[in-house]
Parts: C-alpha cells; sequence; structure tokens
C-alpha cells in the first residue's frame, strides 16, 4: 500500500484489551474460592468475569481511542478487583501460573449458576481436551481495529473505482492479519515475559523429557514458554487462506470439519480476525500471544502495545505477498524459536527446502527493514516506543524475559517474587485509588463515579469527554450523567432555582429555613441610597449569580459609604442584580444530600501543618506534600502546599519564616483562605454535627424540590442544636464535587459515587 | 415627619388595584348571563371573581412594585375578561350603572356554589339594607404600603431609641390615614369621574327631588356622583379615632356596638386601614374613592393614580396635627362638595362654627400649599403626573368628569357614548393581544404563559423578574417555570443532552434517526488533515456549542483546503470541539413537541412583500409593517421589516429598488436570511405537513427523553412520507419559544401556552 497519509494519522486506532489474572493466595498456590461477590454477577458484567477457571480473572475494556487509554482502563480494572480480593488473596501476575494443585480435579471451572450452564459445560469439554492446568495459561489480549474515518479518507485518496469501499476495508483487514501473523514471531521474541515454569505446572504439562519440565525452570533462553511448545496452544499448527475474508472464514470451516479444532473458539492462532455480527463484515483484529508483564500492575505497558501496533502497521505498509503455506509454515518455526529460544544466540531456524539460518540474525534483519520502513514524523509516543525497541535489539538484557529471569533463579524464587511484585502493585494503587487511569482528564468527582459504575458492572460510556458527560446503562435501564452529580434526578427548573441566590433565598424562607438576610436591587443607584440599613453592620455585597467569587466584597461594622458604594459598583460589574447581606459568623461546611438524606458533610481548613518540635516549616510542608492525595492543578483531591509568596508573607504576619521550628502539635496557618486549590484540608464532619442541622438540610432539599445538593451551612456551634439565630444557609449547589467526600484529608470516604449510583437506581 | 430621603425613594411602593365592570348587552342593558365560563371558578379564581352581582366581574391584581404595573397587570384582566365573554356582551366602563331592570329583583346576585353559600347569604344580605342597584356602583380600589426597608431606613435615621420599629411604623401609616382623609376631597374634585346618571339608576336611588334624578342626568358641574349623595356610601358619616390603631379599631368596633353599620365591611369610607391577620399589624391602605375612567381600557389611568399616591405622600410630609371630629366633619363636607358640585364655581363649604368659603378657592389654596411641599426631585414619572395635575387645575375642562360630560349631553348618549367606549377598548385590545401589559420587559413567551395562567386563576408570582423566573400554583400544586419552557418536567442531564450537538447526534443516530452525517474534532491540526473527507462535498462546519451562529461556516461543494482550514480555524476559535456536517439541503421547521405530542409546526421565510401591481415596495413595506404583530426590539412577535442597506442592496442583486412596483401577486425578498429578528414571516404548517415527520420528532424527543422541546428538522418534501435520505433533524432546542406558534404572520394560534400549562397539569 502507498501510504499518502501522514503518520499522526496512520496510528490513529480504536484499541480494546483482555486480560486474565489468577487469584492466588498469600504462599502462591491458587485460589480456591469463589469470584469475588463485590464484583457481581460474573455472568452479566460487561467488565470484570471469569476465564476458564473460578479462580481466573478476567477483565476486558470497551474500546477505546488510545493505547494510553486501553491501558489505563486495564490498569482501573485490575485495581478494582484487587480492592475486591478477600482473605488476602492476590492477583497473579505471570502469564505462567503460579503453585497448582497436585490433584488437577480440584481447580475449580468458573461456575456462571443455572443461567450460564452452557458456559460451564464448555469449560468442561476444554478440560477434558486440553488439561486444566494449559487452561490456567494466563495473558493479554489486544484489540485492534482502524478508525472508519482513517479507512474512509484511505480510500478516498485511492481513487480507485474498481473496488467498493467494503472491499477496500476488507482488504486492508486481510492484509494487517496476514501479515502480523509473518511477522508476530518479532515481538515475541522482543517482548515475551514468561521465561519461567513453576513444576506444578511443567511436570504434567510439558511433553519434553529435559531436565527443566520437571522441576519446572527459569530459563535465560527462552522468551515465553506460554507461546512455546508448553504453552496453550494448538497441537497442530494449520495453515490459513489469508487471501480474503470469505476463504479465511473457509479455510478456518475446513479444519472444523476435518476435526482439527470443534469450533473456531479453538483457534488459538496469535492472531484472530473478529466479525461484526450486524453486517458480517470483520470489526477488529485481535492479538492474542501477549503475556502478562508482572513489572505493570495492569499487565501491559503502552510502550510494548505501540511497538505491537507497529508491526501491525508496518505490515500495512510491506509490498502485496502472498502468506502462502510455506510463509505461514515458516511464521510457525519462527513464532515457536522466539517462543523457547528467543534469547538464545544459538538458535537455528529453518523450514522444509529452505536453509538454516542464525534466528538472532533473521530478527535483526527484520528490525532493520522494519526500522527503515516506519514512516519518520510519527507522534512522539510512538517515537519513544521506537526508541525502547532500539534498546530491546542492543541491550538484549533489557528485554522483558531477561529482566524476569534476573530477578529470580529458582523455581520457588519464582512463585516469591512474582507474590511480590503483586503487592507492591497493590500498595500502590491502594494511595491513589481516586483515579481512573487514562481518564485522568475527567474531573475526580466523574472519575470516582466511573469506577464504581465499573465495578458494579453498569456499563459507562463517554458520551462527551470534554464535559464528562456519561451514559450508565445495565440491562434496559440508562442514564445520562454529567459531571458526576448532573443527573436525571434533579429536574431542570429546580436546578435553575438552585442556580440563583435570588430564588433560594425566597424559597428557604419561605420554608422557614435560614438564609441570610438582606436586599436585593437592580438599580446601582438605589442600591447606593440604602446605605442606611447597613451602616454599622458587617455585610457582604455579591453580583446575582457569582462565579469564583468575583465581584464580592466583605465589609465590616465599621463600613464607610464610601467603602459600601464601591462595593456596590463592583457587584453591578458582574451582573445586572446584587445582594447585600448582612455577613453570617460560624463555620462553613459544606452538606451532601442525596434523596432527602445526608451522605456527607465537610469542613475545610486553610493550608497548615502541625509542629513535631524538630522539623520546620518547610520540612513539614514537605511531609505533608508527600501524601499521594495531594497533587497540582486539581488532579488529586488535595493540592500540595505552596511554599510561595503569599505562604510567606501569611508567615511573616505570625513573625515566622520557612526556618523555624513549630512546637510539637502547634498548628501553623500558611494561608487565610481555605480553598483546596491553596493546600487548603478537607475534613470530614459528618458523624460530628448535631442532628438538627442534617434535619434542616433535608428540609432547604426539600424546600427546594432537589434530590442532588451540596449545601453551604453557616454553623456558629457544631454541638448546640440548630436554633433560628445559630445558622445560616448560604446556598444550594447542584453540582457539588464527590470527591471531596470519598477522600477527604481527615475522616472516612463516605463512598457518594456508591451513594450517587444507588440513587439512580443501578 | 422631616424627610431626609430622596424623593426617589419616598415614591417607592407596594401597590394593588381592584376594580370592578358590570357586563352590559349591546344595547348597554345589564347583562343576566352567568360569569363567563372561561374564567374558572370565581369562588377560588385568585385574580378574578364577581363582586355583589353575577354581572359584576371583579379583577384584582396582586402586589405590585410600581403603579404602572399594577395598571398593567389589571389591563391585562380586563383584557382577559374581555376575551372572556360571550353574546356580544361588553363590560361598562362607567363607575355609574348602564340600563338596569325597572324590576330590581331580576338583578342577578352573585352565585358562587355550595361552597360559596355564605358570600351569596351576605350579598342578600347587602340587597335589602342597600337595596341592589347602589350595589352595582362600580369603582377601583387601589391598595398602598410602604416598603419595608422603606420604613426601616426611614426608622434607621430618625435615630429614636423611645420608639420602637413596630410602633414607629403604626405612625407612619396611621398619620398617612388619616391625612389622607383629611385630603382626599381634592382628588375627587379633580379626578373623579362620574358626573352622569342613567335614569334606571337615579330615580329609584337618588334622594334628592331635583329633576336630573328622576330622567337621569349629565352634570356640567359634578365630579363624581359615586362618591356623592345618589352614590354608594355609608347614610350616615361616622368619626372614627385616628390617634392610634388600636383606638381606630375601638372606634371602628363602637360603630357596630351601636348598629350604625353591621361589621367593618361596612365602612365605605373613601380609605380604609387593612390588616396583616398574620401578625396583626397594618398591612396596607385602601384607598376606594377612584372612579372608573372610562378613557381608559384599564379603567384608570397610571398618571392619575401617581396624583393619589402623591397626595398620601404629602399626608405623610405635613406637620404632626390631631385628625379630630372637627376635621373630619369638614373633610366630609369637602368630600360630598367635591363629588357633587366640585366643578361648581358658585359651590361654598363650610362647617359648623366656621363661615362659609368658596370650594374651589379651598380647592385653590390647598393645590399651592400641595405643590409647594413635594420634594423637587421626583422621579420623572411622578413629575410628570404634578403637571397634568396642573393641568387639571388650571384647565377645568381636562377634568376627566369634564371629558365625559363633553362628550355627550342626554342620559340616551350616556350609554350609547360609553358602549361605544368599551367597543373601542376590546378593537385596540385584540390586535395586541400578546403582551402582559406591565409586564413588557419579560420574553413574550413569558407574558402569554403568564396570562393563560392568570386566566385559569393560576396563581403567578415574578420569583426574578430578570430571568423570566415563575412560579405558577393553585391549591396545593407549584411549579417553577424559567423562560416559560424550562420546567420540572424536563430533567436536567435531558436538558444537557439537547444542549450539546454531539450527544444530540449519537443519541439520535443511534434511535435510527436521521441526523447530518459528520466528524467532531477535538484537534485543528487532526481536523485539517481530515480534508480529503470533506473535498467536493457541501458541509457546515461548527463549534460543538454554537451561539447565535458564531463561528458557523458553509462551504459549497467547490470548497478549497484554505477556505476549509480557515473555516476549522474560525470554528476553533468558539470551542475546544467542533464538528463537520454534511449541508443537510430541504426547508427548515420548526416542530414543537410537549409530552410526545407534536403540538405546533413553524415555517419561516426571509423578510418580503407581495406586489399589487400598484404600489412600491417601500409603500408594501410600510403597509406590512402595520400589523399590529410587528415591532422593534423583540417586544412582539414578528418584527418590521427595515428599508435600509442591507435590504438596498438584497433588492440591487435583483436589480430592483425600494422605488420598483413589483406585479400582483410577485413575491419580493428584502433578505437572504429567513430570521424573524430581520423582518421574517413565521408560518403555521401545524396541519400541514405529512405525519411521518411528526412521527419522527415525537420518536426523537422520546429518544432523547425530553418533554418539551422545539425540534429544528429539515424537509425536502414535507407532503412525501419520511425517508431515511429525505430528511434530517439539526437539533433539538430545549427552550424553545412559543409565542411564535401563536401570533404567527400567517396561520393559527397554537395555544402552546395553554398546552404548557397542561402538560405542567394546571
Amino acid at each position: 500500500m502507498k501510504n499518502t497519509l501522514k503518520a499522526s494519522m496512520l496510528v490513529e486506532g480504536n484499541f480494546g484489551l483482555e486480560k486474565e489474572n489468577l487469584r492466588v493466595n498469600s504462599d502462591g498456590t491458587l485460589a480456591f474460592s469463589p469470584h469475588p461477590a463485590a464484583l457481581g454477577d460474573k455472568l452479566t458484567h460487561p467488565y470484570i468475569t471469569t476465564d476458564f477457571s473460578e479462580s481466573q480473572v478476567e477483565m476486558i475494556t470497551p474500546v477505546q481511542d488510545t493505547i494510553e487509554e486501553a491501558v489505563g482502563f486495564l490498569h482501573t480494572l485490575h485495581n478494582i478487583v484487587e480492592e475486591s480480593l478477600e482473605n488476602e488473596e492476590l492477583l497473579w501476575p505471570q502469564s505462567m501460573p503460579p503453585i497448582l494443585p497436585i490433584d488437577e480435579e480440584t481447580i475449580p471451572i468458573a461456575n456462571f449458576g443455572e443461567q450460564g450452564k452452557e458456559l460451564e459445560e464448555y469449560r468442561q469439554y476444554l478440560s477434558k481436551v486440553y488439561g486444566k492446568r494449559k487452561q490456567l495459561v494466563s495473558g493479554i489480549h489486544f484489540n485492534i481495529s482502524f478508525p472508519e474515518e482513517l479507512l474512509a479518507l484511505l480510500y478516498q485518496e485511492k481513487k480507485s473505482e474498481e473496488v467498493s469501499y467494503e472491499q477496500f476495508r476488507e482488504g486492508i483487514y486481510m492484509k494487517a492479519a496476514a501479515n502480523y501473523m509473518k511477522n508476530h514471531w518479532f515481538v515475541i521474541a522482543l517482548l515475551g515475559g514468561s521465561p519461567a515454569i513453576h513444576a506444578s505446572y511443567s511436570q504434567y504439562v510439558c511433553k519434553s523429557k529435559t531436565a527443566h519440565t520437571e522441576k519446572g525452570c527459569v530459563s535465560p533462553l527462552a522468551s515465553s514458554f506460554r507461546i512455546g511448545k508448553c504453552g496453550y496452544r494448538n497441537e497442530r499448527e494449520f495453515i490459513l487462506d489469508y487471501s480474503s475474508y470469505e476463504r479465511y472464514k473457509e479455510s478456518l470451516q475446513e479444519l472444523i470439519t476435518h476435526k482439527v479444532i470443534n469450533s473456531e473458539k479453538e483457534n488459538y492462532s496469535a492472531l484472530r480476525i473478529k466479525e461484526n455480527p450486524n453486517n458480517g463484515a470483520i470489526s477488529h483484529l485481535e492479538v492474542r500471544h501477549i503475556d502478562l508483564n508482572p513489572f505493570e500492575a495492569s499487565g501491559v505497558s503502552a510502550i510494548d502495545l505501540r511497538i505491537v501496533h507497529l508491526v501491525m502497521l508496518y505490515g500495512l505498509l510491506e509490498e502485496d505477498k502472498e502468506f502462502n503455506e510455506q510463509a505461514q509454515r515458516r511464521a510457525h518455526e519462527y513464532q515457536l524459536t522466539a517462543a523457547d529460544r528467543g534469547r538464545d544466540p544459538q538458535a537455528m531456524v529453518s523450514v522444509a527446502g529452505e536453509k538454516e539460518q542464525s534466528f538472532q540474525e533473521v530478527l535483526a534483519d527484520f528490525a532493520e527493514r522494519f526500522l527503515k520502513e516506519l514512516p519518520q514524523d510519527l507522534p512522539i509516543a510512538y517515537q519513544e516506543a521506537i526508541d525502547h525497541l532500539k534498546g530491546l535489539l542492543e541491550q538484549p538484557e533489557q528485554r522483558l524475559a531477561s529482566k524476569i529471569t534476573a530477578s529470580f533463579d529458582t523455581p520457588e524464587m519464582f512463585i516469591q517474587w512474582h507474590l511480590e511484585q503483586s503487592r507492591k502493585h497493590r500498595e500502590e494503587a491502594e494511595g491513589k485509588n481516586y483515579n481512573f487511569y487514562g481518564k485522568k482528564d475527567l474531573e475526580l468527582s466523574t472519575q470516582l463515579l466511573m469506577k464504581e459504575a465499573v465495578k458494579r458492572g453498569v456499563k459507562v460510556e463517554l458520551l462527551d469527554r470534554s464535559e464528562n458527560f456519561i451514559t450508565l446503562s445495565k440491562g434496559e435501564k440508562k442514564e445520562y450523567v454529567v459531571q458526576a452529580t448532573k443527573t436525571s434526578l434533579d429536574s431542570y427548573s429546580h436546578i435553575l432555582m438552585m442556580e440563583n441566590k435570588v430564588v433560594t433565598k425566597k424559597v428557604l424562607k419561605a420554608a422557614g429555613i435560614q438564609a441570610p438576610e438582606g436586599n436585593e436591587f437592580t438599580d446601582a443607584q438605589k442600591a447606593k441610597d440604602f446605605f442606611g440599613l447597613v451602616k454599622g453592620k458587617a455585610i457582604v455585597i455579591k453580583p446575582k449569580s457569582t462565579n469564583f467569587g468575583l465581584g464580592i466584597s466583605i465589609l465590616k461594622e465599621n463600613n464607610s459609604r464610601e467603602d459600601y458604594e464601591k462595593a456596590v459598583e463592583m457587584a453591578f460589574e458582574h451582573d445586572n442584580t446584587i445582594l447585600t447581606e448582612e455577613f453570617v459568623s460560624g463555620r462553613e461546611f459544606r452538606i451532601f444530600v442525596i434523596n432527602d438524606e445526608v451522605v456527607g458533610i465537610l469542613h475545610r481548613v486553610p493550608a497548615n501543618v502541625v509542629g513535631d518540635g524538630e522539623h520546620t516549616i518547610a520540612q513539614l510542608i514537605d511531609r505533608k506534600n508527600e501524601d499521594p492525595l495531594r497533587g497540582k492543578g486539581y488532579k488529586t483531591p488535595l493540592e500540595k502546599i505552596a511554599k510561595g509568596d503569599a505562604e510567606a508573607l501569611f508567615l511573616k504576619t505570625q513573625g515566622l519564616t520557612f526556618e523555624d521550628i513549630p512546637a510539637k502539635d502547634q498548628v501553623i496557618y500558611l494561608r487565610e483562605n481555605s480553598n483546596i486549590s491553596t493546600g487548603g484540608d478537607s475534613i470530614d464532619y459528618t458523624d460530628d454535627i448535631h442532628p438538627s442541622y442534617k434535619a434542616i438540610a433535608v428540609e432547604a432539599a426539600k424546600a427546594m424540590g432537589v434530590k442532588i445538593t451540596g449545601l453551604d451551612m453557616m454553623i456558629d456551634n457544631i454541638q448546640a442544636p440548630a436554633q433560628p439565630n445559630n445558622y445560616s444557609i448560604i446556598e444550594l449547589n447542584f453540582n457539588p464535587a464527590i470527591h471531596i467526600h470519598c477522600h477527604p484529608y481527615q475522616g472516612k470516604n463516605r463512598h457518594l459515587d456508591a451513594k450517587i449510583l444507588d440513587a439512580l437506581g443501578f
């Protein structure tokens, strides 16, 4: 294919990942426990189910626009599964199995209940034909499709009228499939990650009589035992017809007719061509040979997948050449060599009628052609993948298989080292479990809601990413949600009520609920004329619709007419209606109400550190900033405390500098304002506030007719019961953040993500 | 009271109006028909009910912030009643009754049904005591209160600690009441509007034996027979104690004890002090002596009410002086003289122990003091009222009573002239019945919805005027509505779906509904790279969220890469996501759906005139612009066609000028765009479109999960059934205007105001 497109477009694609991980006990033996209950019904769960064994968790990402996102989604699925594990179980991060029971019969087949009886029966059939142990070999499946608009553009540029778009499209996929099958051994040799086998597997499964298969082995030469002779593969390799999709399917059907395999599902090739059941056209290509990478929590790295993707694209750029029987046999031979002896400098390859060649030379030759042929203007992420690939070629010790075998040298250590990897991933995940990987551009609240939905088996779709606009669906039920809390539970006019401070106050007051006393003006002169009303009082002057506090002034008791008039003018710069309100004393609390129930209460405290009598303020800040909840730019539940001019100035007003050492338990504030964005702390008070305030919050939500709201309430004394003069509701927010209640600086996770889903009926 | 406030603040007030009009047949006889059914249940209707007689419609405005608004609301109530009249009935625009039946018994007492039995019984009691004819005398009641913040400010400025705010407030009201009672004869003399009586009233009611009372009369001397000896008043004037509210109530109670009157309701003084039943404090003052003004559709003019208001405020500025018995007797004497002989140069007045004075001299003296005492810096509307007052003083023929008696000179003509006035008001109203008077600053859609609500007896409250934010309530039911179509019927997330073009398209397509084909880009370079996809096609390039068409480009089939790239850049200036869409052919229709039903379909046509072979284009424009539906600045359903540069230029492209005379039936377009704002026509197609498109519109609304929406659909041929290739839905509007469907240039009023209220359950 002549490529007329920019490389940045050529790498556009749609990507999906599937991954299996075995659940193991903390000693590395296969877990016999049932699939975690927290993950819902594995028969209908769209993302998390089981593969062959009850202990073999299967995670499936939906189609994503980038490889990074697909890996991120998989990472999140992995974290969700980890969080759901019981009895100190771990997820086995290696394709080759952990310690398997001596009695194969005890390996539990996945149980899908009455409705999933067929699935169980199929697994029983597989047990008989292949044995249970082999079925436990796990890995990554990588689904790739080319975006229709890209194919349309390629077709357009071809300007051929002999071929229909559908034929053109099929041709692209068939060429990509055939050439990938031709070249995939290259990927196995470089990226394979299963160079070791535990004896509990090898002595039963591996037919070769070499020593390592009985005691297990840690091979310095192999790249991927999973793909090799001991792996999970068709006993006899077979030849398929790649000349058209129709003939491909026919050749597969012939294998079934001749009982080589029993169904298409038993085609364990490195790549499957997948079909869209709605129109019979090719939907995507499934790359099946990728091993689990125990160094990655997600089980696979984006950079490795980009190499796979490039090898596939390289196939599209190669000249058209039939993938005939000879070529297929050569590919099989190369695959097995790459798998079992991919790092062996002595490995020789040949197929019938061809002379023997050094496998490493073959590999180097391919690499040279591959690197020469690739476009030069690839996006940065792909250029990095190429650099990475060059490193693997030049330094074989950098290959995954080498890094694994460098980490341990006995089959026992094989178990221990992998368990450690698993524990390490888990620990890392726990500190940052507020993220949905690959979706970090979304608001934290949306990430949390999506994660909880995915956990429950609720299908999540991004309808408009930049707006945090998602759909949630399960069975017949479908809900549209924007920014986590804009839902169908609230009606539009009631949202507009919350948005409008004037209306909010009128409605609250009519319901007998306290809101700041004040006046509303649509005319600046009139507002000024009424100075007499506010003289000598602490007041707030603000535009009706405030955005980020713009145009708001607070005047103290000793206010002057001049200050008042200036404040009025400033407020009118932001709206044509302004409010003058009494300044309400007390502390401000965010009270989150869902369906007439208070589900979280939060108070924010200005950025601060607590002395220990030893460290300087600067050191205490650094230490506090190590909390994984703190980051920069609203990507985390809390922000790092800065050591900037504002903080230095505020310290100075207290006669302090960053280098002072506060006494033990002395609280040093770095800021006057309590915003989270300037390093403030969020503190959960859900269980610490007198119930009367909660009752008022619920009453206020009812009066406003709203189901999801974050009320801002000033409270004088949280222990004293509410009285008309000791609290005041400042506003009701129609789009309150939920993440601050899930990951506060102090206090419990109030799981508002779950509460929102409950309220939506999922 | 020492006034330290600016005059602009002093005239702040809250105002309400009540008005009675008798229903008459087209010959001027009292109508015996029941209260119009279209006006709902008069027992519970908050705005329109009946007074004494079934034929005596009573209209009550809610409290308004300005006199102008109160008059406007009354005007609208009047129009609503007029529109509801059957059998060619008219509203009698004069305080003194029309032709009454000889047999008084046939005058129908208001029937409030079983639940309103008490009301009917009270009216039977009144018939007995006062006679039915007197009860038919009609007029205006004007309710005035002082805003609390104004009173608070006055109290603040007073800086007295001896008097509580409540006492201070009561003092203000009592002084205003007493002094108004003292001075109100001045208003009667100048503004009285009932100088004529029909014989069917006078011969039965008037006890004086002068000739005019038997044959009826048209008096050149009287100002207000309604307030005079033949009017509706207490037989014996009584003295009340104005020294405090407590004593005032006691003195009224004493009259009841002594059977002078039977209840407070029978205190027919020119002013009543009204109480807030919740706290027993004075709520407002009710001025009861104002006559109907037959020249005004609303029955009273704002300028006259401002004079009344100024006389009341003048009373506040007068020095404190007891309103003792002597003063009250003097006020009674002046009142009667003003009423029966207000324009009589010979009229003399005196009370016991005082020497006789010329009434006109007394009036001139009062006027001089009044004008001198009033603040100089009154707002313009009040200054105009003063100028008007000066005119009435200097030219007695300008007084209302004089203008009435100048219009006819016999009792028969009295009937005919008033019927003519009534017909004139009605005709004027019919052409502009899209307005809610006094609320013309609101959007037309909101005005229409409010008017229909008021008609149905649904209580309407403006929660936030600048946002067109209203509440509608009836009984326990309450709804919040913004801009007429933002209601509780639609949920927030579904509104956000409509607002988002990307989401809308995805959802419509998923439901199998046609929307323009296209692509979405978040990256300008990528959009540009995809030029190949749109080359040679007519396309629209637009930002995801378009506002007023900003950033939209339309490229024709011969588009160039350069134009395309420029259009992409322009679109990205307005949003971070853009859409490139096929250009859809056909005509655009706005299809309004409420609760899964199409309730209106509209098509807009560019500004045009149709030739008659005689007039120039300029003349045809002028004639078309005379339509009361056309105005300027979105205050009317259609805009006037301009004769500006744009129109001249567009004519020039057709080889025409404004001075050309088009042939008969030739359509001349003045604009290319079809916007209503540039003089376009709105044409109702509700009954003219193939039903398949309506079905699709309903399906689209269902797919989007929305209850109120205005869909924009492109249709190739409105007679042909819908096919996948002959229509396309451009967008769904979540805040569609309703007025264009109610008052189109061509076609029926589709009463969407009523349909929205139906949908809301009112």
